[in-house]
């Protein structure tokens, strides 16, 4: 262990999410020297990336530049570089740009979509974890009405509105509640040739319910509140092949021009790097202190970590859990440096929540179930509480305000190209848009 | 001309910005069929995309989605295509996906950024017309301070921290004075090993003197208050060279990281297609009621179209000129339509204001000439006022009072990829961060 009084410790961060920045902010008013190394440049605000994916905020609101958030902590250094690998007997990380050294490695990597083996699927059905990812979905998104809109103009008969989500867990869930809502509500009155409120957002899920990580009754409730919301449920679907604009599942075909993917995860490929034991899901197995076999200097945390709770239950891949894990490991390291012992992690759950879509939601706090716009509300304000920084959260709010009760969405660009993998182009029956006929107002023309 | 008891006239508009738009809510309670056709979901809010470009506003603040716009007005139809070229004979506007016939034809297609003939430039120089072109400029922007930190960071020399504004127009002044404020004030506080202050802005104008088109003791005011705010200004400095990574000005070389294109711009080549006279810039000459030779049902407005007032003074490229000529067109076709006679176009100049940066602006309203914080703030009222949507102004206000008051600009992220044309790459003179010493507090190697 590094000695205080000879010399400055230095702690190296990999990971700016929530286990990460915390882990950051609980060292910034130590004296060690902190690197924080991200990819990024910015910290995502994971729980509303949904939110940019269906147009409701914009990506500056869901996202904090890094080193604004350390900007008063002089001990903390922001650096934008990709980790490679470690060398943990020498205590180096090595990044594709330098070696860094450390007294304490942090490796909160992460998670990203995973396809089970099936990579290739990932253009035709792009997953929800990135600020990117989430622009690429907006674009597909709305790109879908305005390209059946210009079919149904030329008089051609438009391709099925389907949209299919894969995967029935909270982000599944969420993208698909959200779905149908800008269908009915949001799109409704935009289009003069195609009906968008005759969109079909399908949700397929391997297993028997949406949300399996929630007791069965609020499973019960999501879906039907999904189904209140227009969203076609259908569990124990299980997907076997992606194409360009169709799902295969079993002797199943659906055609559908927007394909989103949300059904695994994958540990970050950091983990295996390490060269301790990992679980299927490629997490770290770490010790109750969640440091890892050998190396009490190198600490895993959140969601590239595996660990059970006292009840032999794992721990879930949630913010709340990366954000304590972040804290002890900083309140750790400083117990090292003053010579104290080290205390097990323990998680104190204070209940879990997912968002469902307008007014809907499922909560659990202990014994406590609740559902529908309660949960809901407490959803919106909890998450909108946490987000980073005073200005976001006025200027999400306004946001949310807003298009609750005017069933408006103001972030809706389509930005980059106006392709999409799979739209089958355009066969219009005539090549010309015909003059309306006298007798035909414009709005006739509306199916 | 078309008979509106006959049959339902069909007006097509190319563009929906400032023209285009406004053309089409002059139509919009009209019984005429309207097309707008735009190569773009979204109209874009120009005046204010410099504070997307500088990390000020998010780009859903200063769009609007054009469907969105025209929502309530069922005779307004969008379309997502691009023109490809006419037949004014049949009447026939030639997308990439189809013919559209009209009666009526508004070609406000706008200006691009030209680059002399040097096109070469551009992936060296982008200039700043679209929301993507913003997003790039806030990338290399912000890009730059990161990868010159990681420079530092690893004990090498950093590149110059040079930032090199092409053109002192509006955009050119505007951008200039925003990135000196960002590096002055903005970033000063985040960096460790670099000092963000110590950029250097530099704006380089081929003519005598920066915003031309203003009277002179605005020019000096705009000059001198450019100067307070830390740009080296250059005028009578005309561009030879573009390269990755520096400029010549004849027989000087200046190198920088980020070279910003705001010195020419070049009517839309549709305005060619239409087969009339066209000025050296690519604009339309068009008749006093803005129509083009031989054809009184094809307009062309906004920066395509080139007009002389009654003084012979050629109107200016700037929002109100295309605004005014946008509700004129609209009223004169309503005029057509009810057999009314159509009078010339008039341009009421209310004035003109031009922001710099910071509390630093000026105004001309007639014989009345405003320098700094009034000329600001005069800028500020009207542009949010102008903007599309109670929403957005309510978020670029709170936006804006926020960083006024802060220094903090909220939409700092970097998306896409992290490569920087003409950065020469790291030189390390160590590969690997050494650690601190006993003695050395971390803050120390801030220079």
């Amino acid at each position: 262990m590094a000695n205080p009084s000879k010399s400055t410790p230095r702690v190296v961060i990999i990971g700016a999410g929530f286990g990460g920045l915390n882990a950051a902010r609980g060292l910034a008013s130590s004296h060690a020297q902190v690197f924080i190394v991200d990819r990024r440049n910015h910290h995502t605000f994971q729980p509303l990336l949904y939110q940019v994916a269906t147009g409701g905020l914009s990506p500056g609101e869901i996202a904090a530049p890094i080193r604004s958030v350390f900007r008063g902590d002089k001990n903390v250094i922001s650096l934008l570089e990709e980790v490679q690998g470690f060398d943990l007997v020498r205590r180096i990380v090595h990044t594709a740009e330098q070696d860094l050294a450390y007294d304490y490695l942090i490796v909160a990597a992460g998670a990203t979509h995973a396809y089970f083996g099936h990579d290739e699927w990932e253009p035709f059905a792009p997953g929800l974890k990135t600020i990117e990812d989430a622009l690429e979905i907006r674009r597909r998104v709305l790109l879908t009405f305005e390209l059946a809109e210009r079919q149904a103009a030329m008089g051609a008969e438009n391709e099925p509105l389907n949209f299919i989500v894969v995967g029935g867990g909270p982000t599944g869930v969420e993208l698909a509640g959200t779905l149908a809502e800008i269908a009915r509500h949001v799109l409704s009155h935009e289009f003069r040739n195609i009906d968008p409120s005759r969109a079909r957002v399908i949700l397929l899920e391997g297993g028997p319910r949406v949300l399996p990580a929630y007791p069965e009754d609020l499973s019960r409730s999501a879906e039907q509140q999904l189904r209140r919301l227009g969203v076609d449920v259908r569990t124990s679907t299980m997907v076997t092949q992606v194409e360009a604009g169709a799902v295969r599942a079993g002797e199943m075909r659906i055609v559908a021009p927007v394909i989103l993917w949300a059904a695994g995860v994958a540990a970050s490929p950091l983990g295996k790097q390490l060269g301790v034991p990992i679980d299927r899901a490629g997490r770290v197995l770490v010790h109750p202190v969640l440091s890892i076999p050998g190396h009490p200097d190198v600490f895993v945390i959140g969601d590239l970590a595996s660990l059970k709770d006292e009840q032999g239950k794992p721990l879930p891949g949630v913010a709340p859990v990366a954000i304590q894990q972040g804290k002890y490991v900083a309140r750790t390291i400083q117990k090292d440096l003053a010579g104290r012992p080290r205390v097990n992690f323990h998680y104190w759950d204070k209940g879990s929540l997912a968002t469902i879509g307008r007014a809907a939601g499922i909560a659990q706090f202990g014994k406590i179930h609740i559902s529908g716009f309660i949960a809901w509300l407490s959803w919106l304000f909890i998450h909108i509480f946490f987000l980073i920084g005073f200005r976001n959260r006025v200027l999400v709010f306004i946001q949310w305000a807003w298009s609750y009760f005017t069933y408006e969405r103001g972030a809706r660009l389509i930005t980059g190209n106006t392709d999409l993998p799979g739209w089958s182009g355009i066969t219009p029956t005539s090549s010309s848009v015909p003059k309306p006929e006298a007798d035909k107002a414009p709005s006739a023309s509306m199916r």
